[in-house]
């Protein structure tokens, strides 16, 4: 089984990264971290780099497609090779995910067309300028189409998903493995727990850097 | 404010990147990534590589240090230049830190003796080996010192411990900024929890990694 991951510059490492963890445990797979051109991608996360060993046009076959958000939108769009690679990838896949704002690049690449799907909490209104219907869930299933929300919840899609592909009790040696036994300090990881005035002040924060940097 | 994360070749990916996702969007503060030499680090996971820009020669203070864990003990072990930078770097620290089995490089480096401290369940019981007293715990402090459970745990070490650094305000829009409300599809994730023989099973298979890979 062959599990694909889109890098590309300006990435949310941990989109990325927490599904990695999860799904590269399974038995029997190959993952394959693929980018525009093949090398070390800047993400987000203060000048981290990651690198991705394979050009999109090595790469024409996945089951599984992992696609992470980003913090700045011009990360997301006027990629049309990108784009139209996704469209190629998702027409082998068993599955097609996201997570936070990857699920705008789903829909960009005319995926979410009549499909409920979730995102980052923050950019929940721009799915349906693709077509798509927005649920505010930690996960959202259509069909083959498996969208996440923001960031951490990427690691809940995979284990989720590691659940479908390998049954529950490989999932639960995986959530084991990684000792997924969330203690959060806060109760306010969701727009409807957070504190009015830290909501309003991070929507703010995040979408003058989605829509301008 | 200085924040420096530990890279060498083996570490368990999600160990780093997830503090690092908290972290890096502290106001005020510089990430630095040091590894033994600079350059391209590959993880565990898949032969997925990061990038430390710094060599440990080049790296001489921190105000956080976070040292994250491997699956296989030889990633921890042998490197004297690491554990000497790693208690050179601790004597200057406001905060040392480590996740997953990250902190028995911090118990090698002779900095855990006489402190409760924890680590991925699988291995707490190599603690008391450094001096130190093993608590089954999502995170342990002890003075200056942050020791965390397995992988997953990293993310809440380091909101906490952004609610030490700027305030409980500060953290709470970190982790909704991150989307930081976990739905983990089971509840399996620490040993008490899990099915004894999902247990047992993993238990023996890293292991095996950890002491002879």
């Amino acid at each position: 089984m062959q599990i694909v991951f889109l890098f590309y510059d300006g990435m949310t490492a941990l989109d990325a990264i927490g599904p990695h963890e999860v799904l590269f445990r399974l038995p029997g797979v190959q993952v394959k971290r693929v980018a525009k051109r093949s090398g070390p991608i800047r993400t987000e996360s203060a000048d981290l780099q990651l690198t991705a060993e394979y050009a999109l046009s090595e790469v024409s076959h996945a089951d599984v497609l992992v696609v992470p958000g980003a913090g700045n939108a011009t990360a997301l769009r006027d990629h049309p090779e990108i784009l139209s690679w996704v469209r190629a990838i998702h027409a082998t896949t068993t599955w097609t995910t996201s997570v936070c704002t990857g699920s705008l690049i789903l829909g960009a690449a005319g995926l979410l067309k009549g499909l409920p799907a979730t995102s980052h909490w923050a950019v929940l209104d721009r799915l349906p300028g693709y077509g798509a219907e927005p649920k505010h869930a930690r996960i959202v299933e259509a069909g083959k189409i498996i969208t996440a929300a923001g960031v951490s919840a990427g690691i809940d899609m995979a284990l989720t998903l590691a659940a479908k592909i390998a049954g529950p009790q490989v999932a639960q040696a995986l959530q084991l493995g990684i000792e997924y036994d969330p203690e959060p300090p806060f109760d306010v990881g969701s727009p409807e727990k957070a504190n009015p005035a830290i909501l309003e002040g991070l929507r703010t924060r995040l979408m003058a850097k989605f829509e301008n940097a």
